[in-house]
C-alpha cells in the first residue's frame, strides 16, 4: 500500500537554521530555503511546475511574494494554512497534485517569522471562548501534563529529562535553534510557565523557512537524485471535540491519524526507525511516543529512560532536537521535519545520524480549539 | 478533454447573501453556507469525507472552526489563501482530491469578513514596495483604465455602463449587496476614488461565504442530485511580473489562465453561455471580455454596448452582479461565482436565468503584486 495515484518521491530538501532573525524578511528567509532544496541536488529553477506555501502569519499571497523573487512564475501557487501543520499541509497537496498526474514536480515550503509578533505566544484563535479566557498553549498542555502525571505517575523531573534529551540532540544539529546541552536540574530551575512546565519544557518562538521539492520518479531519474525518498503515506485529520478531562492524557487524534498513515504506508510503529513529532511542550513527546504504537499506553517515561527514543533506541524520536530545540517558526515545521527525515534516511545527518534508518514518520498537531483536541493533525511516512 | 482523474461535479451549493455583518461572527456566517449547501441536496453531514476552505483573512484554522460547530470532525480539512482567489483554489484542492481517488467527496466554501477592517481598502502586501507607496488595487486598477482608455478610445461614461449593467443584473438577484438600478449619470457622478474611478465603478467591501459540495458520478446518484455539474477544467496560475506599461491594458496572465482552461475543457470561448468574471473595478470586466476570447481585441466596449455580454446576449458575463454589485469579501468570491453558475446550468437562476445555458466559466485573480501582474488566478469551467 501507498498514496493513491503515482508514487510521489521527496528530491531535495533545505532549511534555514531556525532562530530569531530580527533584521530579515519572511520574503528573504523563504528564498534561502528555496535555493538550498534546488540546491541540494542542482534541479533548475524552471523545472518546478507547481508550488505549495505553508504558512500560519505570513499574509496574503505569501508564497508568491517569496517566489516572485526567485524568478519562479507563471505556474499554480497555492498558499495553505493549518496552524503548526501549515508546512506539513502543503506538503500533503504537493503530493496529491504529483499523484493524481496534475503536475511532474512541485515545491513544498514552509514560512513564518514570529518575531513579527514581538515575542510570547502568537495570536491563535482570538475568537475561540475558551482562549479568550486564558486557555491559551502553554496553559492546556499543562494541564494535559498534570492528567498525564496523575494517572503514570511521571513526574516534573521526566518532563525535564524529554528535554535534556531534546537539547542533546540538538547539539548536534547545524539547524537547531537552542544547542547548547543541559540537565535536569537546570531545565527545572528555569522560569516557571504554567505549572508543570518551566521555560525549557516549552517549544521556543522562531523564524525560519524549509523547502522540500517533490516529484515522480521519472523526475527523480532527470535530476539524477541517488536516494529518493518515497511519500508512503500523507495523512490530514481534525479532532472529534469530544474529549473529556478523562481523555486529556491519551490523543485520540494522535492515536487515528498514525493509524490511518500506517494504513496507507502499510507499516506498523515497529517499523519506524526514525520519527520528527510535534513536542510543542515536554509532556507532548510522551504522549505521542504512545499514542503511534513506539510503546505501550502509560509506558512513555519508562520508554524515555530506557533509551528508546534516543539516537541510538529502537525509534529514534526528534533527533534534530524536535520543536523544544529546533525551535517551531508553526510554518515550516513540519517541512522542517521532513527535511530531518530525508537527511537521516540518506544516511546524511552526520553526527546525530540515526543507524541505518529506513523508514521515518513525521507528525504536526496544529490548533487546540475548544481546549482539549486540535484542528490539523499531519502524518506522513517516508520510506528511503 | 477534463480534468485529469475521475470526473468531478458539483452536486450542491449555498450561499450567505452578501452584505456588512457587523453583528455577526465569522464562524455564523460560513455555518449558514455550509448549511445552505448540504439542504440544497439534502446531503447528509457524515458523507463529507473532506473540507477545504478559502479565506483571505479568517485567522488560523478558520475552516476547523466553522465545521466543528456543526459536527463535521474528524476528517481532513485544509484552509487555502490565494487572496481574491483563496475560494476558487479551496475549490480546486476539493477537486484534485477526488479525481486522485483520496476521497469521494468534499466540501469547499469560502468565508471572509471585511467589516472587521472597519471599512476601506483591506490590508494588503504591506512588504510589498509599491503597495506601500500607494499603489493600492483602485490605484493600480485605474493605471491599467487610463492605459485601456488611450489605446481603444474608451470614456469614462463606458465604464459607467459596465457598472449599470452590473446593477442592473444585481437587482435581480436577491443574494448581491447593492441591488438599486443606476444610470450612467449616476455612476460618473459619485464621489472620486481613483481617476477614472468613481466609487460606484469599485467592487464593495463586504462579509460573506459560500459553499459548494463536490462528488463523484456515483455520489452524485447516491445523493439524488438531479442535475450534477461537471467541472471540466480547474486552473490556477501566477503572474509573470513582466508587464510593462504598454501591456497595462491587457491581461496577460487571464489570456494563459483561460487558454489553458479551455485546452483542459475541450471547449473554445464560443460555447461559454455564461461568465463570472473578476470585476473587481469597472475595468477589468472591459479587459477580461477579450482575454477570454468573449470578443476580439480592443472592442471591448463595443461587445459590451452591443448587449452581447448581457443576460440575453453571446456570452452573457455577471449575471449576479459580479463582484461590482453582487460584492466581494475576498474568500468566498470564487466560491460565489461558482454558486451563480450551477443556478444558471442547472436553470435555476430565477429572474436574471441566463436562458439555456449549457457552459459556464468562472474567474478570480487574486493579488496585484509589483504594481502590474497578479498573483493567483483561477478559471474553471463548469459543464451542464
Amino acid at each position: 500500500m501507498t498514496m493513491q495515484g503515482r508514487d510521489v518521491f521527496v528530491g531535495a530538501v533545505g532549511m534555514v537554521p531556525f532562530a530569531k532573525y530580527r533584521d530579515r524578511t519572511l520574503e528573504d528567509l523563504g528564498r534561502e530555503a528555496v535555493r538550498a532544496a534546488l540546491r541540494d541536488a542542482v534541479i533548475p529553477r524552471a523545472s518546478i511546475e507547481e508550488a505549495f506555501c505553508g504558512s500560519g502569519y505570513g499574509g496574503p499571497l505569501v508564497g508568491q511574494r517569496v517566489l516572485r523573487d526567485l524568478g519562479m512564475t507563471g505556474m499554480p501557487v497555492t498558499n495553505v494554512e493549518n496552524a503548526c501543520s501549515s508546512g506539513a499541509t502543503a506538503l500533503r497537496e504537493a503530493a496529491t497534485a504529483i499523484a493524481l498526474g496534475r503536475c511532474e514536480s512541485a515545491l513544498a515550503f514552509g514560512i513564518d517569522k514570529l518575531t513579527q509578533f514581538g515575542g510570547g505566544t502568537v495570536p491563535l484563535e482570538t475568537t475561540d471562548l475558551e482562549v479568550s479566557q486564558g486557555m491559551v498553549m502553554p496553559a492546556l498542555y499543562a494541564m494535559r501534563a498534570r492528567r498525564y502525571m496523575q494517572e503514570t505517575g511521571a513526574t516534573a523531573a521526566d518532563l525535564a529529562r524529554v528535554v535534556v534529551k531534546s537539547r542533546g540532540n540538538a547539539a548536534l544539529n547545524p539547524y537547531a535553534q537552542y544547542r547548547k546541552p543541559t540537565t535536569v536540574k537546570e531545565v527545572l530551575g528555569s522560569k516557571m510557565i504554567a505549572d508543570p512546565f518551566t521555560l525549557f519544557m516549552c517549544s521556543p518562538t522562531a523564524d525560519g523557512a524549509a523547502a522540500a521539492v517533490l516529484g515522480t520518479e521519472q523526475k527523480m531519474r532527470e535530476w539524477g537524485i541517488a536516494k529518493p525518498i518515497l511519500i508512503a503515506a500523507s495523512i490530514l485529520q481534525s479532532g472529534l471535540y469530544k474529549t473529556g478531562y478523562r481523555d486529556m492524557a491519551h490523543s485520540e487524534l494522535g492515536t487515528r491519524s498514525a493509524r490511518l498513515a500506517y494504513e496507507e504506508a502499510g507499516v506498523g510503529p515497529e517499523d519506524i526507525d526514525v520519527a520528527e513529532v510535534h513536542d510543542a511542550f515536554a509532556i507532548a513527546e510522551l504522549m505521542y511516543y504512545e499514542a503511534f504504537g513506539f510503546c505501550a499506553e502509560g509506558e512513555g517515561v519508562r520508554f524515555l529512560e530506557s533509551g528508546g527514543s534516543s539516537i541510538r533506541g529502537t525509534t529514534a524520536v526528534n533527533p534534530s532536537g524536535g520543536l523544544l530545540s529546533r525551535g517551531h517558526p508553526i510554518g515550516p515545521t513540519g517541512v522542517a521535519q521532513v527535511c530531518e527525515m530525508v537527511w537521516h534516511l540518506r544516511g546524511e545527518a552526520g553526527a546525530r545520524q540515526v543507524p541505518g534508518a529506513k523508514v521515518a514518520l513525521t507528525h504536526c498537531s496544529g490548533g487546540g480549539i475548544a481546549g482539549l483536541d486540535h484542528g490539523a493533525s499531519t502524518v506522513h511516512v517516508l520510506i528511503a
